[in-house]
């Protein structure tokens, strides 16, 4: 494929524009599929997703199997045929989507993509279905007008991420040797703007939980019983508020810093951890005072962990008053945790923290929920330099290195199954409305990442 | 009446069985009227019940006035020919009622009354329709046996007591002349069991608040956000965990307790603290270790002034997880006041708290919602004495003295405007689910409370 070297970013924009309709087609089709994975009722769509997904794979000379899970099947392919003297490089996607609710502020039906001022609206229509598009134009276009990619391609398309990924996580220990990789592409992630790239040296993972304080078996009237009985919302109030120091922000669970490390030096020179508290706070009506006041904001979330209360309630919450006290109060408790922290143990830390603060006459109830690990890039891989030299190709803008302090759940799965060095990587903008309605995708950035997909294949198919 | 000395309970008794189908009468009429005065919708029921009461009272020789009100009219009626040597006792009830939510949960219509078991089944059927029926049973049975009823009485029957009577309470000071007595019994209250009647010595007040905890102006993503933004959950958590000492129980608003005063050795020697906490934890699942534990369960329920989150509720409440950081969370907080706090001043000194202990970047909105005062029977009153006479006479055991930790929100103002001697009575049992679907009054206790109110009249009427 030597002869490849004479094609630049340019002559892959006109052909982009020469396939652009086919591309968009495909685009389209995928994102037609009601692929809803946390509802059951739309197993049968997800089930369509996979035949298309199959057939488009074998149109382009993969080799493609349809890998169960205990929950929603996982798409695997692979072209081989660069041979062994090349590397392997694994990209990785998600067929499945967010819900749609609230459905009435959607300006159009989510499962039928519209095109306007030069975006494609629908549910998914970045996350993840555009990005995995623009990878899957970029395989069928390497494919037709070379016949080949020059690089070994995997790729693996999962459909549980929107639901924490549980099922296929399970299986990828398995599947080890299928999976086995030099570089991992993980393409679920966001630019730094329309004009700047970056590549994603670290994702937060993440562990959750219930918990329910119990005080009464019935509600109880506030003056017959107030005064006497422990209302389990002061219970609750009081057991979540050991779980921080509210003047430093600092975690009080025993153990719950285990195996949180600094940034390394590499990291530090490479992090840009620019972050504009007055443009944040125009943005979000939002002081950036929370976690860890010792650590600048940039690290609060992308390099330490949080545990946050996701949701509380108990009690009459309706207009005017009413004066119980109830039997039960709630909250949903989330963290996000660190590359090195154990999310299971974390949990466990937790529950035993919250049974000890038990407030006197309250029961505690800790229900365990998803728990993911925490995930880094290696900062000496070379596939960063080939992924942000095609970046800077493709955007004319040098390549920052950022983190996130959000999770793609199966990453760390992923990258210890595969044995690859992780990119984490992505088109995606706040403006795109992920998980919300009217969720779109500008087309410039479908094709700014179809040509950079491109560019890194070729160049990895440069190498031996 | 010097000739009634000869009738003691027993004839009151037949005579209750000779009227009994035409007290029973008036009552299941008052029943009927829909009079929620929560609700707009039920003003031309609350409209038809003061129609009934007045025709009522005019069919008995009393005067009769509606009172209006900037809510619900209240009605006031009189019969003073006793004349001046003889004492005037004020009678208060009233002619609203709850809502009949959960309406799912009736056996039968709650707005037609049915018998069953001896028990009269509907809303209000104790609270206070059951109530005010056997007091108007009693004084159209005086008119129409005796001709007269031996002492001046007046009452007042007010149509806001289930929305905390703040439009009645308003014009009570304007009527200072009319409700002028020497004595003013509440008949809103419980007896200690079915055979053992009681005279409460004192009721809470009241004061609400609702507390607002706004972090950003919208909900955030806790993976993009977690660490940086100062969650409002954790805001309200901590803002109302500086409420109470957790230990101690001890409330730590500054000025909280102004105006607390301990029991008098007279009502010391009165009360009844008895508490059995063992069969308090079997009847609700509950240990009776809340409020101040340097007090004994029924001090601390009766007087002394409780803080309580009604209410809490922020974010996600809803099954699985949501890893969200809301903008919003919100708690509705009440206190039960001792008499001699100023529920007004409580609600500032709350604010002040609430305001000044606002934590980093979360702002802190308070809105004041319903204040009523506490209220305390004079302990040497000798009405207390002619009203616990009365009640053993009926329940043949001794009348005890106790307190509620409840708040009858007019009583404290009507004693005032009164400027007669407090006494808090009724015939309720737990059993009868006032506020709760299936309501109910037995009419053994009906019977009762007829029998007791006609010989605290015949007692106040040989007294000059």
């Amino acid at each position: 494929m030597e002869e490849q070297m004479e094609y630049d970013v340019t002559f892959f924009q006109q052909a982009f524009k020469k396939h652009r309709e086919e591309f968009l087609q495909d685009y389209k089709d995928l994102l037609r599929f009601q692929t809803i994975s946390t509802d059951a009722k739309y197993e049968t769509e997800l089930a369509k997703a996979r035949v298309f997904l199959i057939d488009y794979f074998k149109n382009i000379q993969f080799s493609v199997e349809e890998w169960e899970t205990d929950g929603h099947a996982a798409i695997f392919a692979q072209n081989l045929s660069a041979g062994k003297d090349k590397p392997t490089v694994l990209l990785y996607g998600h067929y499945d989507v967010q819900p749609v609710d609230p459905i009435d502020e959607w300006l159009s039906d989510p499962f039928e993509p519209i095109e306007k001022n030069g975006k494609i609206y629908a549910r998914g229509a970045l996350d993840n279905k555009g990005q995995l598009a623009l990878m899957l134009s970029a395989l069928k276009f390497m494919m037709t007008e070379f016949g080949e990619l020059g690089v070994n391609v995997k790729m693996i398309i999962e459909g549980e991420e929107e639901m924490g990924s549980p099922n296929t996580i399970a299986i990828l220990e398995s599947r080890k040797e299928a999976l086995k990789c030099d570089a991992l592409l993980v393409v679920d992630l966001d630019l730094v703007s329309e004009d700047v790239p970056c590549i994603t040296l670290g994702l937060r993972g993440l562990c959750a939980l219930n918990v329910e304080c119990i005080g009464s078996k019935i509600d109880l009237h506030s003056g017959m019983h107030g005064g006497m009985v422990f209302n389990p919302i002061h219970g609750l109030v009081e057991l979540l508020s050991t779980l921080r120091d509210p003047k430093s922000g600092k975690i009080l669970v025993e153990g719950f810093y285990e195996g949180v490390s600094e940034p390394s030096e590499k990291e530090k020179a490479m992090l840009d951890l620019q972050f504009d508290e007055k443009e944040y706070e125009k943005m979000f009506d939002a002081k950036a005072v929370g976690g860890e006041i010792a650590f600048p904001p940039a690290i609060r979330n992308w390099l330490r962990p949080t545990i946050e209360v996701n949701g509380i309630y108990g009690g009459y919450t309706g207009p005017g008053i009413k004066t119980v006290i109830p039997a039960k109060a709630y909250a949903k408790i989330s963290c996000r945790l660190i590359d090195g922290q154990d999310p299971k143990k974390v949990q466990q830390q937790i529950q035993t923290h919250l049974e000890k603060h038990a407030p006197r006459g309250i029961t505690v109830n800790v229900e365990l929920q998803d728990a993911v690990e925490g995930v880094r890039a290696n900062a000496d891989a070379p596939i960063l330099k080939t992924v942000s030299e095609s970046l800077e190709e493709v955007f004319k803008n040098p390549c920052k290195y950022v983190m996130s302090g959000g999770t793609v759940g199966i990453t760390k799965a992923l990258q210890k199954a595969s044995s690859g060095d992780v990119v984490m990587m992505g088109f995606g903008l706040p403006e795109d409305n992920i998980h919300a309605p009217n969720e779109s995708f500008a087309l410039s950035r479908f094709e700014k990442g179809f040509l950079t997909i491109v560019r890194i294949l070729q160049k990895l198919g440069q190498k031996t």
